[in-house]
């Protein structure tokens, strides 16, 4: 295994965890329990060794204070909400319990230390849906122990998926579905921010309410400002690299800072985090267990489905965050676990069902933030000289361009485990009145600065910008060029459903059932995509998320994509029939059919091959996520 | 005369206004008192027809709304602060009138119909600045009778300075402190801002002061936006151009409207721009003409030297925004006339004091955005091809880029005079109730959106950045590289010095005599920068402020710049002495010696052909204005 460590690009094909070639009962996921769980362990174990060795440099430090402040900032904002949806029943300190119980397990035991597991906003979304269902069905006061078989019923499914290997089916998530489910809980995070500060408003004085609006925009605007320096060209590397690892410190900070200034700001009495005695639960002093035991059979049953609703939630939820935190992108090395982490995402699930906390699971918009703040940056100089073609000009232009390439990740547990030490250390006395210095409409700021930055990553709304400009401004090399405009509409028309769907039961008690409309995008794009868009126009738009070879070993290899398939197809009745055809008769699909030809040295070598190459392709064809450049 | 129309660039060296060769007592301009007045209406009296003729076209619609609005706005917004300032004396309908009166005389009889007169912040600051002093020596109630006599002196200097071709000084004014002026005026305004802010919360109750903080930011903040969308490839060309146009249209209507949204916002009780009775003075209903000849004659004298520094600051300020009106950047082809327009503004002088008006002169950082406004833009398509140098690559990179050309100017004096009409008819009782719908909060922003679009602009801010950033990925063409880092510190810093003492006295007693002070610098560059920084230097950081030929026709041709003239004297002793000599013994002027030497070549044709020449250098070096370009 650790000769992998010096190639460029890690190869699943060589992964012994596959299941192509198999016939017969092997070849069924679930008829092989653990085989799935027993490669992870046996292909990361190797590592855990300088998992530990690699925390001992500075990117550690960056790593544990950005992910420290982009996990509990969140974190507590949720949970302010959460505790208005459930009256009370959750708090700062089972969000902070929550946590650091993640952090703890998940750093020490997982098979993908840069998974980072906290509270997302679809546990309180869930949480407060289920509680109003209770309050409807009246058994408000049997909530804890409701939740808590919910939760068991979905730690016990979470195992099942695991131990059957289902997780392998997370190779079949392209973008169209995981950028649909981006944009979505971008838009919720953006409502969220909304919603806290209209809160705040009315849960205390007016003037408290539009002093807390102006330090959330004030924030908000600081986060952006200060994250944007990285591309830019001033000061000095350090310096840049400083303000962007650290904008959340130094805004956080800042504004906090300002919200004690004496006079006007402080006498506005704006809302602050609540205060709470440490280590206990947040209302009434309860003990920690749940007296789950007690609930009616008839309601342990009704938990069920319910239940399982939250795994197909999780399921996608914190894989996702597992392929985006080890996505393509980064130039990784080690490789990754999906099964034995959801086994462990289980167990979280049945402690955190058991001690009603929200349940952790993966982060989604973190995921990428905390992968980036381990990873080493160069700036180094291009130069290039430009010369004018229309109008024709003999003079060149020389330019100066700054590129960033990412040339290592750390990939360590130890900040992953300093952060939980640290969430463990914010739920003592001393520290939870730090906490309680910040206001709380800073939290509608956070919510924007999260939500902001998944916005702009998604392909939705690249393809919006896309389609807002004018086309003959566009660079040339730009794939985008290659589709029509009405083609790029149709396909994120499509995901515009989705989102807008999500959205709509997102407000309703049909809540807990949306994913399952995101999770129907999937089948959307492998059966009706290919059949509607060419496959040129596919390799353009989409691709598929779990990219990288080190997640890709993990789920059984990378599958073939079904308009390759349905290309590959075409093709071999083309070569039987020994003539041309017309194809689907369009040009561009004829255009492809001469594509697909001019790669048929390849054929021989197989399938497998040709899907390398293709995954070739769409590296060059696709955003240069490593490189972010900013003009000189 | 209109043989010029079709040249491109105006040569103002073939003007018949000229001291150039003039011996004995023709040489001095106070002794030939008119002759500048006099070539001006001549010059300018042939355009007069078409200045009507040109206006019938769609820019003068757009330049009419634009200028109508950044007219207005801030004329309300310092009358707000000049009301405070002066216990009521001047008020919403003075600030109309004043308004009104300025563009009907100069949109019928100036020379330059572009330059727009209107009410600045300094003759805010010179009103309460003369309040406060006449509080002081306890004459407070003699203030409308001190001011009006203020006003007749500042006019009969105005008269005495237009009659004596003193205007022609303007000429000998650079970027050093023009831009060191304007950087101020920018400061002034974001202070102002903020002073408008931090007022409406003491004025009203503090719920309503934060609503109309966060309005002010908003409309701030939809400015930048909106004005920013001419600059990117979004939409089609006719859309960006209106959003940008209308930025303040839009930004005004629709945080007013909002401000009117039932609910927490109206109920938060924003102050709103005060009601007036129509047509009547603002306070007392006092008649419109003041009693000046009841001062007695100790005051009438004390004012004297109060008017000829408020001269002094209308000298620099009114002429400035002539220049700015008409820089170089503008595809202008209607000659200047900065003598006649002064005359006029003594006029409105003696007119604005004896009614007791604030006193009306030429807007700074507006006069760049009328121009503007009335410029025909053209997006083109440049298409170029760029390769990489270091890392050396074989691969060529196209890319398409949007080039912005202005075209021409629709130079006329309609949308001027529509102004004038739109202003009286904002004094009467309909309209002036529209104007109580605008809450005050949105002038805080009008403040931040001018005084913010004007830093931008100024030679002082760009330096900065270019300091801030990394020199190495600088443009390989930017001209600032031919300058050590600390050189355009030094620069800066000569700048800085001027702002800061200006920015001292303003909020003192002494504010009236700040025009001194920017004068100062004018002294400075002309005698101390030579000596500090070479010609290349000079060339590269500064650039005389009147720069386009129709402006320099007025003020009697293109003037030596010092550092040329020592150049010059150097180099004719260096051929005299037939020897290279070491110069002043530094690297950098021995490299300039020899940047003259290669225009060996031109120097028979005399010095008026080296200062061409040099102008042309200036301009391929200077930021090319009238190119924007958006990357595509």
């Amino acid at each position: 295994m650790p000769a992998l460590t010096n190639t460029k690009s890690i190869d699943c094909a060589s992964d012994p965890y596959t299941w192509e070639g198999l016939t017969g009962w092997k070849s069924y996921r679930t008829l092989r329990p653990f085989r799935g769980m027993y490669w992870d362990v046996r292909r990361r174990a190797p590592w855990y060794w300088s998992d530990i060795r690699d925390g001992l440099n500075y990117r550690t430090f960056v790593g544990t204070v950005r992910i420290f402040f982009i996990n509990l900032l969140p974190a507590i904002a949720f949970q302010l909400d959460m505790t208005r949806g459930t009256h009370g029943y959750f708090g700062i300190n089972e969000a902070l319990f929550s946590s650091a119980l993640a952090a703890l397990v998940f750093s020490t035991m997982s098979c993908q230390p840069l998974t980072v597991v906290g509270i997302t906003g679809f546990i309180s979304l869930f949480n407060y849906t289920v509680y109003a269902i209770t309050e409807q069905c009246g058994i408000v006061e049997l909530y804890p122990q409701f939740i808590a078989w919910v939760s068991i019923w979905a730690a016990a499914t979470h195992w099942l998926t695991a131990i059957c290997n289902w997780c392998d089916y997370m190779r079949y998530i392209t973008d169209f579905s995981s950028n649909a489910f981006g944009f979505y809980v971008g838009v919720i995070y953006m409502v969220k921010g909304f919603q806290e500060m209209t809160a705040l408003y009315v849960e205390s004085t007016p003037e408290a309410g539009l002093m807390g609006a102006i330090i959330a925009i004030c924030y908000f605007l600081s986060i952006i400002l200060l994250e944007s320096v990285a591309s830019t060209i001033c000061f000095t590397p350090g310096i840049r690299k400083f303000l962007s690892d650290y904008a959340y410190v130094i805004a956080t900070i800042w504004w906090t800072s300002l919200s004690h200034f004496p006079s006007h700001i402080y006498d506005s009495g704006i809302l602050r985090v609540p205060y709470t005695p440490a280590f206990y639960p947040t209302i009434d002093r309860r003990p920690w267990l749940v007296d789950f035991w007690t609930l009616p059979v008839k309601w342990v049953f009704v938990a069920l489905p319910i239940g399982i609703l939250l795994t197909l939630l999780f399921y996608y939820d914190h894989n996702l965050s597992s392929l985006t935190a080890q996505a393509k992108q980064f130039p990784l090395k080690k490789l990754a676990g999906l099964h034995w982490d959801f086994f462990l995402l289980g167990c979280t699930c049945f402690i955190g069902g058991i001690v009603r906390i929200p349940l952790p699971n993966g982060l989604v918009p973190q995921a990428l933030v905390y992968t980036d703040s381990l990873t080493e940056y160069k700036d180094t100089l291009h130069k290039s000289k430009e010369q004018d073609i229309e109008p024709a000009s003999d003079k060149c232009v020389h330019h100066n361009r700054k590129v960033v390439c990412a040339t290592l990740v750390r990939e360590q547990r130890i900040s992953h485990f300093l952060m939980a030490l640290a969430l463990i250390g914010f739920m003592t006395g001393p520290l939870l009145d730090v906490l309680h210095t910040i206001p709380r409409a800073l939290f509608a700021g956070v919510f924007w600065a999260v939500g902001w930055s998944g916005l702009v990553a998604m392909n939705s709304t690249q393809n919006l910008c896309f389609l807002l400009s004018e086309r003959k401004y566009a660079d040339p090399a730009d794939p985008q060029l290659g589709v029509s405009k009405g083609g790029i509409l149709y396909y994120v028309f499509y995901q515009m459903l989705g989102v807008g769907f999500s959205l709509g039961v997102s407000f309703t008690r049909a809540a807990i059932g949306f994913p399952v409309i995101i999770i129907s995008l999937i089948p959307l794009r492998w059966i009706l995509l290919p059949r509607i868009f060419t496959e040129h126009e596919l390799l353009v738009l989409d691709a598929p998320t779990a990219d990288a070879g080190v997640v890709l070993a993990s789920m059984g290899g990378r599958p073939t994509l079904p308009e390759v398939r349905m290309m590959e197809e075409k093709r071999s009745q083309q070569d039987g029939n020994g003539e041309m055809g017309e194809g689907s008769g369009s040009g561009s699909s004829s255009e492809n059919a001469q594509g697909m030809r001019s790669r048929d040295g390849f054929k021989d070598e197989g399938e497998k091959e040709l899907e390398r190459e293709r995954s070739e392709e769409q590296t060059r064809l696709g955003v240069p996520s490593t490189l972010r450049t900013g003009h000189g």
